[in-house]
Formats: C-alpha cells, sequence, structure tokens
C-alpha cells in the first residue's frame, strides 16, 4: 500500500471512532428525566444531526418537540419530529438568528419538572446567536477575529460577550429547567465553556481579558461593542449537568490503533496542537529529516486545532496550510509524507478536509507552474494542492473533534541527498 | 474514581486489544494451503494456546494434526485433535527439549505440497529448545544473560546459536514443507528474527555479534559453546511465510483510547523502551513533577522492554522495579500515578503483572518498615509492593507483547511542598 492510501485508512479509521452515535448513546445512560416533565432537545453544531438522531433513537417517543441547528449541508435528512435547520458557519448569518430565536423560543416557559437535552459540538458558536450588536457588526468581528490569528479561545472569549445566548447566558434562559448537556469536544483540553462558547456552562473568562485580546489584535469595535465586552457573564448555574463524549483525544488515539494495524510505531506527540499552521508544517517535515533514517515505520500524530493569520487573498484551511508548509522540507525525501486533516471535513472555507504531501509535493508543484512559497504568503494552499491533487476529501463526516496532523516515515526514508541523516 | 481503579481499567483495556484471537482470524484470511496438502499446526510462546484456539475454529476440519507448546499454566484446557504440552520459561527445562522432539517428529517427513501453520509468540525461545549444548550448559548460560542486563536482542543473539531449532533452523527441518508463521510480537519494533529467536525466519544476527555480546557480559561458556557462537545461521528461506498480528503498538494505543475515554491526554511517548527499569522509572516520576501543574489531565504512555541487571536476592520483576523506582519521586506528589505491567501477566518470576505506585507510596512503605532503597539495590521489588498492596495482578493473560508503563495525572496534581511547580 502507497503512503496516500495509507493515510486514507488511518483517516478513515480515526474517523469512525469519533461518530457521534455510540457517545451519545453512552452518555444518555445518566440522563434522568422527571417522569412528569417535559424532555425537549436541542442540538447544535457541525454533528447536530447525528447526535440528534443517536438521541431519538435512545429515547423513542420520551422527546416531546426539538430542534437541530446545524451548518449548512450537514442535515443529512429529516428527523422525525424534530425541526432540522441549517445556518451560516464560522460567519453567523440571519438564519443563525432566526433559528436561535425559534430555540429560544422553544424553551421559554418551561418548568422545574422539565429537562433540556442539550446536544452541543463544535460550530456552535456561529449557528447558535443572537446577537446584542447589529447582526453586520457581529459577522465583521468575528471575520476579524478569523483572519487576525486568534485562537478560538480568544474568539469565544469575545464572541460570548457579544451574545445574549453564549457564555452561559442559554442556560439562563432555559431556568429553572434542568439542562443536560452532551458535548462533543472540537477544542483541545475539553474547555466546556468554549465550546460552541459555552451556552450553557458558567463561564470561565473574564471582561479584562475579552478587553485585552480586542486590544491585542486591534479589534475595530463599534462603543456599543466595547460596552458589552465589560458586561460579566454567568460564573454560576444552579441548572446544568454536562458529559464530555468524544474530543480530539479519542481521535488521535484511534490514528495510533491504525498506525499500528499498519505496521507503524505510533507516537502521539500532542493532542494540544494550537500554533500556527505554517510552523507546524515546518517542524513536523524537520522532524521528518531528523528521523529519515530510522529503523522502523513510524508514525508522529499530533491533535489540535493550528491558527491562520489570514492576510493575503487566497483560498484554504489550517489543515491545507499546514500540509503545504511542510512540503519544502519533504523535498527529496522518499518513504515519508505528511497529512492534515479537519475531522469535520471542511477545513476553512474550502470543500476539502485538509490536504497530504510527500517528498515529490514541491516538485510536483513546480512543475505545475507553482511557487510553493508564493501560495503560502497568499494563504492560497487550495488552489496549490487542488492543481497536483494533494487535497483530501471526506464531504461532511457528522462529526468535529479537532484536527489531526499525520508525519508517517518508513524505516527505508532517505533523502536521495542528505548529509542529515543517521545511520 | 480513584487513580489505582482508573489504572486497572486502562490495563484491562489494552489488554483485551490485543488478545490473539482476532488477530489471528485476521492473518488467516492469507492462508492458502494446497488442497491436496496436510495442514499441520505448531503454536509455541505464551499466546499458543489461544492462539491455536483461535486457527482451531477459523479452520474447523482442516488441520490434520498439532502440537501446542506453552509455559507452565498458560494451557487454559484441552484442544480437540492437538497436544498440548507446557514447558519451562525463562529458563528451559527438560520438558521444553522433549516437547521439542515432538514438535520436530511432527514437521519430519513433509512434502512441497505441506504447510505447517506457525503460530509463535514470545517466550518460545525457552520453550522449543533443541540445545547444542547440554541443557545443563544452556540453562546457565541463560541464567547469565538474565541477570546480566543483556536486551532480549543480545540474548536471543546467542541463544539462537547454541540451538538446533532456532534462528531460522527450524524452517530448514521443515523443508521443503511450506511454512505460514503467525507472529505475535513481543519485542518492540517486531523484529522477526528476534521474537521466540526466530526459529522460522532468516536471521540478521552474526556469528561476530554473538561473539561480542558474549564477550561484553564476560560469559562463561564452554569451548564447545565458543565453537557454536561462531557457527552461522542461514540468512535466507524459501519456504516461510510471516504475518504480525499484534504487537506493543497496539498495546500502547489502545491503552491511549482508554486513557482518552477516562478524560486524559494521552501522549504515547515510545513504544520502544529498551532501558534500564530503574532509571525508566526515575525519569517518569520526574516527568511528573515537571508536569504535576498541568491545567489537563494528562496520561504520558511508554511501551517496551526495560531491563533489570539482577545482583542482589530479591524477587521482582522488571515492571515492579519500575514502578517501586518511582515512587520515591512522586512523594507527596497528589493526583499523580505511575504503573507498569507485563502484557502476559507475569511480571519476572512472580505471580504478579505489575506495579502501582502513587505519591503515598515512599510514605507507605516506610510505615510498612521497609526501606525503598535497599529494596531496589535487592531488586526485591516484589515483596516491597506486595506488603502494602501495590502489586497488579492479571493473572495468564492468554497473550504476549511487551510491557507498558503509564503515569497519570490529574490537573490538580501538586505537591504539598513543591517548588518545581509552574502556576
Amino acid at each position: 500500500m502507497n503512503l496516500r492510501a495509507e493515510a486514507l485508512k488511518i483517516m478513515e479509521a480515526a474517523l469512525a471512532a469519533v461518530q457521534p452515535e455510540a457517545a451519545v448513546r453512552q452518555a444518555l445512560k445518566d440522563l434522568r428525566p422527571q417522569p412528569d416533565g417535559k424532555l425537549l432537545l436541542l442540538a447544535v453544531g457541525k454533528a447536530a444531526w447525528k447526535m440528534a438522531r443517536a438521541a431519538q433513537a435512545e429515547l423513542p417517543a420520551r422527546i416531546s418537540s426539538g430542534l437541530v441547528l446545524t451548518k449548512y449541508g450537514y442535515r443529512f435528512g429529516p428527523l422525525p419530529g424534530l425541526t432540522c435547520l441549517e445556518a451560516g458557519h464560522p460567519v453567523p448569518d440571519a438564519q443563525s438568528c432566526a433559528a436561535t430565536e425559534q430555540a429560544l423560543h422553544l424553551v421559554q416557559n418551561l418548568s422545574g419538572r422539565d429537562t433540556v437535552l442539550f446536544l452541543l459540538s463544535g460550530g456552535g458558536s456561529a449557528l447558535l446567536e443572537k446577537p446584542l450588536v447589529s447582526l453586520a457588526e457581529l459577522q465583521d468581528i468575528t471575520q476579524q477575529l478569523l483572519n487576525c490569528g486568534a485562537s478560538i479561545r480568544e474568539i469565544n472569549t469575545i464572541r460570548k460577550r457579544l451574545s445574549a445566548v453564549k457564555g452561559g447566558r442559554l442556560a439562563l434562559a432555559c431556568a429553572p429547567a434542568h439542562i443536560f448537556t452532551v458535548v462533543l469536544s472540537d477544542i483541545p483540553g475539553d474547555p466546556l465553556d468554549m465550546i460552541a462558547s459555552g451556552p450553557a456552562y458558567p463561564d470561565s473568562s473574564t471582561c479584562a481579558q475579552a478587553v485585552g485580546i480586542a486590544q491585542k489584535y486591534h479589534l475595530q469595535l463599534s462603543a456599543a461593542a466595547w460596552d458589552l465586552l465589560r458586561r460579566e457573564t454567568p460564573k454560576t448555574l444552579a441548572n446544568v449537568e454536562t458529559h464530555v463524549t468524544g474530543n480530539v483525544q479519542l481521535l488521535a488515539a484511534a490514528a495510533a490503533t491504525a498506525c499500528a494495524r499498519l505496521g507503524y510505531q505510533p507516537r502521539i506527540l500532542t493532542t494540544t496542537l494550537e500554533e500556527e499552521a505554517q510552523a507546524a508544517g515546518r517542524q513536523l517535515a524537520v522532524l521528518a529529516r531528523e528521523q529519515s533514517a530510522c529503523l522502523q515505520n513510524q508514525a508522529f500524530i499530533c491533535g489540535g486545532e493550528t491558527v491562520v493569520k489570514v492576510t493575503g487573498t487566497g483560498k484554504g484551511g489550517r489543515n491545507q496550510e499546514l500540509a503545504l508548509s511542510a512540503a519544502a522540507g519533504l523535498a527529496g525525501l522518499r518513504d515519508a509524507a505528511i497529512f492534515s486533516f479537519s475531522s469535520d471535513g471542511t477545513d476553512g472555507p474550502t470543500d476539502a478536509a485538509g490536504g497530504f504531501v510527500d517528498g515529490n509535493t514541491a516538485a510536483s508543484l513546480r512543475q505545475a507552474g507553482l511557487d510553493p512559497a508564493l501560495s503560502l504568503r497568499n494563504h492560497d494552499s487550495y488552489h496549490a494542492l487542488k492543481k497536483i491533487g494533494a487535497l483530501l476529501h471526506t464531504g461532511p463526516t457528522g462529526t468535529n473533534v479537532n484536527d489531526l496532523s499525520i508525519l508517517l516515515l518508513k524505516k527505508s526514508a532517505q533523502t536521495e541527498s542528505c548529509c542529515r541523516c543517521h545511520n
């Protein structure tokens, strides 16, 4: 099997391990709704549809009504008895706001005997939104944050304060009903108040941090927005119970198993990769060269979510940019490959999940008339990788637990003219 | 759940992933015996019984006869149509030699249309033996090698040359029959000529290496043994086909999954741990202190097989010694634990699989009147850990793919008086 075929196999096995169904079923074993109370379902995020379907299968005829809110293209069909809506991501749109009003309508006037089953996954920050500034300003601020290289924690610290449903405020809207939250985590370390900006979790971030982030990235904000950054979010919530069911740790461990089955020695280097995408790509390529004379097949696995500070006019995503950045360092290396993909199947605003590069990629790009360095400067990884068939495609996966970046090295890996190899 | 309960859960999940049955079934899909030839079964090693049972279930009524040779206590019942024998390990005994004669009888006078299904797992070096020196001298040399701190590769390089069935020589005895080998690997990196001393695999080690090892460890050898070290083993074998089905990589990846399910960020640091057991234990404890102020639950996983150079009169094993060595470094650390276990369930010549230590272990030992440093000097980890209930027991597991050593750290982990922690 060649390296690309192996990469596809590893990607497939890892994604299979973080599909939401089994995880939701497991979490629901702890759900004890009041027998005389209503049980409502609210599923939000990129994995909302699959999570909702799993809950319906597990609790037949128990859910009185519910709403599923996911990204455009992530609704895989109707779910009987549930309203399924789609909205914008990563920048919220009018559909996000309209759907959120429906969600708030669903949970109003509940009693203390009622339960909201809240199935939350990444992407919820854009999908579930009732902005406290105008939608146009919120969209602008979101785009500023996405482009400036801010981490997802920083982005969500700002988002929480500009919203009537984030940072625990949805839980206040549901009170006095009980909220049973099942979370598929897409942020390294599973910070429950950050995933989808924590609609039903006490907020650990502070106004001071929010103001600091706005200053650090020179965000352009209206006076109203500045005021909102200084309005504190709830720090305690009495009516919430939260279960984490899937995360990038499981994704990385499943990849390790798949690598082992293919004869690689797997190492999980980290599950909290948060650095800049191009730097991460270059570092993996350096590791490839350092280890290229290894006596065993080796797989180095990194989970997490890199960041990209968009400055050019190109098209791409974190994973494609990481892969493309590694191509130069891999050039000429035999039997080595680096691939990186988003578990939700969408890397940035593209139809690709990520990219795959090996020792031939740099030469292929040049033969195709492309300058890899220029593509990287323009953050145009998508077009560069697409032209040489180096994109990875999965379509919407129905799950969302962060990214994986993997270096595969065969024991025969060596450069054709390299003085840095060991013996 | 406390740390010991979590450790037991991780151990159980990891061991379940490397049970031989599924792996054997998978490998046998590639087996194509000649329809008009005999199919004989020869299973040797600590996992022989389970591997043979799986093959029987997969190939009902096809195996004409066979022999299962495993360690004392590792035969879990009769297997219809197969002879099941037990013998000595890690030092071969008269039973090893008698059983090996039966195995050689089984495979003699075969034709080129016959197939030997050879199910091999770790422990085979001691179990399958027809010594070219006296059994007494072989036992003495084996014991010298086990006590001097030699690695398993070094030990087997010597063993191969003192044996009529190791280093590919069993394959010669089966010729012209085809040998289809299924290997459960117990040596990091799966060196096929080293696992069970490679009875049916071309030998990559050389006479010069064997002589070098004998000199390095000042082995006491007869003149006949010295002569044998200089007699070369087969470097090519035309009649063998080999499939690796399970190894420490899979064990480590399964542990990573179990850790992720328990909320830990797993890192696989290595799957080729080969250093001295006490040094490895001390290093894991250092890592625990360095990472003790982490903001997330973390699990650091090492697979491999450490070495112990026995000098005292105590009782213990690699894993118990590693764990006991970590106790001093962990002392006073809250919410941190280190445990280490052998996947076959037998750590050294003891009834324990390994040991578990945490921040209280050192104090418990002193309260019990034991000096941990003295126990380590005497290589008496078994009695020390036993006295305070810190042994891990599994009984014979029916598999054998090396050891795992794991550091678990809860995010609250911190010393009560430690100036080395971060914030």
